[in-house]
């Protein structure tokens, strides 16, 4: 059909006429510019979109200047894409003849859909079922639109762009919420920068803001990526755009908001999506070197500096301050980002005394305010550090005197002449001055900031963009054909049952046999060879310790006898109901490094593996890691670093190094194991896992496995 | 001599000279206004300062329109200041013959003192020493002087000034530096703030910043009280400045830099003082409720919204937005800074929902854009929120909708109408707007903040502070007449006289007898009952266990004879030259929660005590608390609560509550002790210490004392 008119193009095609839309009708066109049905015209107009403009309604002819049609079907041309600026009760009806006449793409304002309730929803699942059976993409509904600057595309109504529609510029934006959305768009305007790309997805009936980034990802005219997320209901589309994203080396900036109790729980009453478990988006973030920053002025921070498309070459900082408590105060923000200070080579101290004998030559470098007012000063002081190679980047801390009219031209052309020098070298400024002459600064090829402190935020998150695209990108881990687990009928795993599958996986437990009573067990364990422990065995008792259920270090056959005719007398008083399997007799396991290793489900993104140091301590300290299952051994490895508490793994005061590779193959094995079975595990929990020293491997005491059928049992009774 | 001038005044009489002179001499005094010389003449005309001001000036006989006198000797009435624009060589000539023509204070601008080695640092203390036998109090050398908005007198060349006298404000400012003090007061006056008073001290070698800010903590002119501070050669001024502020209910907020290792190199290299361990100050921040800002951003916020005098009367916030977004946002940052999401009773959410059927009437309350358009929804919303009195402050996120000029106005009167019917509540703006337009918002009773993140954060120091006032002050523990120690001749104290010192200030150690040789160990293990620990006792090894002296569970005498003869063989090859005072035979002590409690020396404050859970992981975790010694049974018992693994202690997952008010006691105590004997005792550890279960007190089970005496011995060998 339509199809035909169009050139074959990649997979993003369907997206192309949704984003980058050759003709646009307009649907409940108003002529009130301060409508909705009214403003995307008059954008579109403004910024001269080259395509035809088809506004629909019913009882005008002419509409701002064009000519207006009745209904979708009366329109000329082919139109790739509809601006549906009518409410939700003639939505429906507008999508199907939207289909009918051969639409690529629409894109919904309105409210009253699954944001407001049981009738919205079963409106909205309408919607979105009549769009895919008639191969009709679709934005929102109740959403605030798209533009796309390249093509002079406006398909919003956002009052941001009130004030005229600014330059392209190199950023592109995907945002959930488009009140957010417009008020980033409005800040990037007020400090001078555009955006190639911008969307908001709203209700996210079709399209999320996975699929928007990843669209995005793949376009040409942009550099830097910014996502706004609330929530998701799926992962694949933001996985993939990441991915993407990574590939073609474009910085990702993500606010994700909902990171606390508070905040999701606002977040689930906003949208019609779930917020996942907050950790679980930090893991995939740094995974991908997504970088997430916490408030706008962050975001708009890294974007700004981001935009220049210049990284530091290494994390040394040289600052050169005219405050020396100033300089103190930056060496803090250097130390507390991650960055080094930089050490002034004696022969570059030299030539800075040289300069200014009363100068403190050593980073944090205090020229004095001479360097202010004597731009020669300035710009030998940059040529001596630069020469020098000392630093990656260069903080200036100007303060209220880099303000002055008189003095920043001449400043900023001392700063921009040494620069020129060392052009790979990073230069930042921190000045007090109106946003004006902030520009300037930014025009001369240095990166401007009022709080310095914010500078060095910016240039924190530069250098870890850097180490990001110098890694490489995580291999994906391959699952191997899942063989059948052989589950019993009810879907309960017993703590034995649990443990053969572990070692199936390659975690394997103490020498231990179930034994069915006192003097089994007593045969059992001078079989194992004492001293052992004795645990019971029921499916349904998770939390054995809790109910006597567990005896350590029995030395003896006497003492083991008399371990289990107590659990047999004491147990049933507190779980009546309780089906006794038998008393497990194992090996006990002295020394080494208790963890504790899990699956979880996350909603969004399913299993979820998290490993950390083990023992009470572990929900007391929460010093633990997780990730998106399956994990690599390598991706393991990082894990294990990343908790506070590794070096008792790798060898602390003293203490033995511990057998850290065998515990990246039990995490990984895991994870494997969960996401191979995703349809069948619920949850794992290992706990403890001790890791033994040298190569002695990793031995997990006890285990916990949930699956779907069996439900949550008793665990959390 | 000149005070016979004086009515009698207080204690603060010398300072007044000083910060509220009235009649200055400027030494030094030049025509040419951009020299430290001619500047604070300027100013002084301009801000119209009422007493005489005297020019001195060998060669010149008017300056800036006033009589110039040839040398102060020569100055015809009685002078409380003189400001000494001369350069190091001439100060002390100068400061003689102030000192001879009765002047009461001078302030030094002149840089070339300690800030610059030996020689400096030896003219630093002639100089201080002539003031001090003089009477002559002395601020500088190498600062930027001072000013005292109410008196117009304005003794500082700072260039923040240049574009006029700012109108007086309540804010005071003492900083260590000048450079940051100018840009301080810059940024008030960007803001439309004033100040009251503001003090630099440069090199401090009189007056020092503790002693400024007690001044300004005294003067009724000021509502808030800034601090900057690198570091300080002795507390004793500031520790009396905060308890002076906090008896007169002024909010403290201070930058102390050198947080850091990074910034305390800086500083080191910087300032001719000392810089603390950056723990000691948090606890003393803490004890006293100042706020510690880490920005200049943030303090500014903070001063800025301490500026208003209101602060809110609980932690509830309730949030109105314009986008749902945001609001999520903003309850994450409400969460993270400790602070309340209100909750909205269902009576109000009926309200809220008959001004907007599509709102959102839980918090965050959604009320759509109609807020921003339609006045009457903004105050019949407020009215509704503040009538249900279901929040303590309100923070209402406008973002760019409350920029325009045409619906500014209407909208700050609406907001300001409802705020009015309840002034009791705090109200906050998050706009993006022009720093004019910022400060109609400001004008009409909100606190306006661009980035909501930087209101939440300044609504959360105003609550501490609330709290901070609400709360008794600490009372000073008194200490006892220190008795004398007994000390060893070589001050040296083995481990059984420390656990004796420590018995007799109430921290048990276990039962325990010194054994001569293996014979006697195993007698002595005999009548203490087994199973017993034996340990080496010797005055030159510190860390036992690294040479094997030490051996735990030995049960029966058999054992702790092969135990000790192993010691007695191998340990002599370890360290050779070691004395061996014998071999403590102990009870086991089983159970318990193991501690560490130590005593260091702090620069400048002296004994600091500090206390943590202990095992392995003390050092790993960094989970200690201290506070200056000595420190009350409540204050202990409040320190113990700040570590992240008391719950270990206070009962945790079913586990017994240990006998945190032993704890308490024994964390009293040692600091009594360090505190009486602080010339005497340089740093004890007791480690581990271990907390019984129920009221079982603490025992020490080993006790590491060192003695200025004594040194630190092979302490860290």
């Amino acid at each position: 059909m339509n199809s035909a008119n169009h050139p074959a193009r990649s997979a993003d095609d369907s997206l192309d006429a949704l984003f980058a839309p050759r003709s646009i009708a307009i649907i409940g066109a108003s002529s009130d510019q301060r409508r909705f049905g009214g403003r995307p015209i008059q954008y579109l107009l403004e910024a001269g979109f080259e395509g035809p403009i088809y506004p629909v309604n019913p009882v005008r002819s002419e509409i701002q200047g064009l000519k207006a049609y009745p209904s979708i079907a009366e329109v000329p041309g082919p139109v790739d894409l509809a601006l549906l600026a009518i409410g939700s009760d003639d939505t429906q009806q507008t999508v199907e003849d939207c289909i009918a006449r051969g639409v690529k793409a629409v894109i919904s304002y309105g409210a009253g859909f699954a944001e407001v309730g049981e009738e919205g929803i079963a409106r909205q699942a309408r919607l979105v079922e009549t769009a895919r059976r008639g191969g009709l993409r679709l934005l929102g509904p109740n959403c605030m639109g798209a533009l796309n600057a390249r093509t002079r595309f406006y398909g919003t109504f956002a009052s941001a762009l009130e004030d005229g529609v600014p330059p392209a510029g190199r950023i592109a934006i995907a945002s959930q919420s488009g009140g957010y959305g417009g008020y980033l768009l409005r800040h990037l305007f007020l400090r001078g920068l555009g955006v190639s790309q911008w969307v908001t997805t709203g209700n996210e009936a079709d399209i999320d803001v996975g699929e928007a980034l990843h669209w995005m990802a793949g376009q040409e005219d942009n550099d830097v990526l910014i996502a706004y997320i609330e929530g998701l209901r799926s992962s694949e589309s933001l996985l993939a755009a990441l991915r993407r994203a990574r590939e073609n080396r474009k910085p990702v900036v993500v606010m994700k908001v909902g990171r606390t109790a508070e905040g999701s729980a606002a977040a689930a009453s906003h949208t019609a999506s779930l917020t996942g478990q907050d950790s679980v988006y930090d893991a995939l973030f740094e995974e991908y070197g997504v970088y997430r920053a916490r408030t706008t002025d962050e975001l708009l921070d890294v974007a700004a500096a981001l935009s220049r498309r210049s990284l530091p070459k290494g994390p040394r900082v040289g600052v050169i301050s005219i405050s020396g408590g100033v300089g103190v105060q930056i060496a803090d923000f250097i130390s507390d980002a991650g960055l080094e200070m930089g050490t002034v080579p004696e022969h570059t101290q030299a030539r800075l005394r040289e300069l200014v004998p009363h100068c403190s030559p050593r980073n944090p470098i205090d020229m004095t305010g001479l360097v202010t007012t004597n731009h020669d000063i300035m710009e030998k002081t940059l040529d001596a550090v630069f020469e020098a190679d000392a630093f990656d980047a260069v903080l200036i801390f100007l303060g209220i005197a880099g303000a002055a009219p008189s003095m920043a031209g001449p400043l900023q052309q001392a700063i921009a002449n040494a620069h020129a020098r060392a052009p790979d070298r990073l230069v930042m400024v921190s000045v007090t001055c109106a946003p004006e002459m902030m520009r300037e600064y930014d025009a001369k090829g240095m990166l401007a900031f009022e709080d310095p402190s914010r500078a060095v935020s910016a240039l924190a998150a530069l250098w870890r963009f850097r180490q990001t695209f110098e890694a490489e990108l995580p291999t994906p881990v391959a699952l191997p054909p899942a063989a059948p687990l052989n589950l019993p009928a009810d879907g309960k795993l017993n703590e034995a049952a649990a443990k053969a599958l572990l070692a199936g996986h390659g975690i394997r437990s103490p020498r231990e046999a179930l034994a069915r009573d006192a003097a089994d067990a007593a045969r059992l364990g001078t079989e194992i060879g004492f001293p052992v422990a004795v645990k019971i065995v029921s499916p349904d008792i998770l939390h054995k310790t809790e109910v006597g259920g567990v005896a350590l270090g029995l030395a003896d056959a006497a003492a083991v006898e008399a371990a289990v005719a107590r659990m047999a007398a004491t147990i049933p008083s507190h779980a009546p109901a309780a089906r006794i399997d038998g008393y497990l007799v194992s090996e006990m396991v002295n020394g080494g490094v208790e963890c504790i290793l899990g699956i979880s489900q996350d909603e969004a993104f399913g299993p979820v593996v998290t490993f950390g140091l083990g023992g009470t301590l572990v929900e007391l300290l929460k010093d633990t890691v997780c990730a998106l299952a399956p994990v690599s051994e390598e991706r393991a490895l990082e894990m294990i670093g990343k908790v506070r508490t590794a070096p008792l793994l790798t060898g602390y005061r003293g203490g033995p190094r511990h057998d850290i590779e065998a515990l990246a193959k039990a995490i990984s094995g895991i994870s494997v194991l969960a996401a191979s079975h995703a349809d069948t595990i619920s949850t794992i929990e290992v706990n403890p896992l001790v890791v033994q020293p040298g190569s002695g491997g990793v031995i997990a005491l006890d285990a916990v496995i949930e699956t779907r059928q069996a439900g949550s049992g008793d665990r959390h009774a």
